[in-house]
């Protein structure tokens, strides 16, 4: 199956996928959120090939998450930013700093720590609630059809298993 | 650079990533929490190759994310479940499904909607503090070298922009 095909999945987090899922993609957008912009420092940080770079690059200027600048000292360089739809995905890296955190990193041997400036302490993302805003806990989650769905490949078995999902990954 | 050098990174996210960074293992992880166990249907759902998928199964059963058993009504067939740690990637899913569902599926156009049983509203997740349980705003975030930091490929620049990231991202 081509690559492309997960963004035909009827499912959000395989269309995600389909832009962000490639192996230096969500490296890049952690490294843009830092404030590396430069072509040449993304790529020194990262260690990765150039033509790699430039094509998740330019992947993620196509897609909206990343624009373009010359730079206002030297107009031979480009500087890279993320858009206000690039920058949405903080939370899927605050995720995954946070599971690497625990159970990769150990405790007290964290690369980096993020600190929350409203109440001063070091924190780690837990998904709250965009309704309630009380913490979202796997067992209290339920998924269900959406006017989205399709059965199709990416999503051909899942439909059947939706309504009991909280239950079943919580069991 | 080899694939595998990701978990050397003095970085949660690139060791995150080098574990669940695969093509397709966040959907394999996807169809895990909502209940499918078995190899056969894991593949009828996402199309995938038998030798892709039982790659990625073998790796996260490796890493401790699933484990496999017998199926209790038929030696022959093995199940795969997700343990406790692998259990705990769910903010990642639900933080790639919100980003797709707003900028990806549109309004109203949801493949699958997530219902808060608690408050009973159809709900997104939005990170919050771990310590005051506030909303995670990204420009009240603060990035500071932790002690597991290191100057090393994947993280070699990055560290002289910490402490500046938040308002760098959010600028």
């Amino acid at each position: 199956m081509e690559k492309s095909a997960l963004g035909d999945f009827a499912c959000s987090i395989a269309r995600t996928l389909d832009i962000v899922g490639e192996w230096w993609t969500l490296l890049v957008l952690r490294d843009l959120f830092a404030g590396i912009s430069r072509f040449d420092e993304l790529q020194q940080d990262l260690g990765v090939a150039s033509n790699v770079l430039a094509a998740r690059l330019k992947r993620l200027v196509e897609a909206g998450l990343v624009e373009r600048e010359v730079a206002p000292e030297d107009a031979r360089v480009r500087l890279y930013r993320l858009t206000a739809q690039g920058r949405e995905l903080y939370p899927v890296l605050l995720s995954l700093m946070a599971w690497g955190d625990k159970w990769l990193a150990g405790p007290g041997r964290q690369p980096v720590l993020v600190v929350h400036r409203s109440c001063g302490e070091v924190t780690a993302a837990v998904p709250s609630c965009s309704v309630c805003a009380k913490p979202l806990a796997l067992e209290d989650l339920e998924f269900r059809a959406g006017p989205g769905g399709s059965t199709r490949p990416g999503t051909a078995v899942i439909g059947a298993y939706l309504g009991r999902a909280g239950r079943a990954a919580s069991a």
